[in-house]
């Protein structure tokens, strides 16, 4: 068993492509214990943006701060502190915080496919 | 997909024996999407516990809000808000909130093992 303040966890930029402003966290990882799915810790910072994109891995997603427009199939709706979101296998989807003025952070715990 | 506040998600009383305060709520499960793990609320509400238990499910923790002593092989520690918390299989753990004066709030992620 461990207890680690988030801030402890290295910081990186997200890569994927035409990503903006976002910076990632692997809070409990495969290095760190995960067995079976992996916590990330997600801050799109003001004017940033997570574009839309898809992948097998499913999203559970917990809000901790701030507010950002959720883009695919939901388009229009905002995802905001204390909100829950789920996004299923495959499903396009991305947060786009360019018009904000906080930073928009959140917890998403995918499944870690490759164990299967 | 769906985004949904937290607070819309039913609350229940926890049944574990000995457990005193505690509401939980199942904010991803199998009925809402969940496939190989589920996200669940607890708060522990002041005077509240979750005495020591174990069980084969992992937990991956995120502290939302207070701060209890977690009790186990970490007796003494304290998880507070912005912690993460991780609990391998089958080790005994559980959270007191008993001298508190607000509530400790976590987001707690376990398998499905049923599916499996």
């Amino acid at each position: 068993m461990y207890i680690v303040n988030y801030k402890e966890r290295d910081e990186a930029p997200v890569e994927l492509n035409g990503s903006k402003n976002v910076m990632m966290r692997w809070l409990i990882g495969k290095r760190t214990g995960a067995k079976r799915y992996a916590m990330r810790h997600f801050e799109i910072k003001p004017g940033g943006i997570i574009p839309i994109h898809s992948h097998p891995e499913e999203h559970e997603i917990f809000v901790l701060e701030g507010e950002a427009k959720v883009l695919g199939d939901v388009a229009g709706l905002v995802a905001k502190k204390d909100d829950v979101v789920f996004v299923p296998s495959d499903l396009p989807h991305g947060y786009d915080n360019t018009k904000g003025s906080k930073s928009f952070r959140f917890i998403c715990v995918i499944p870690l496919l490759e164990n299967e």
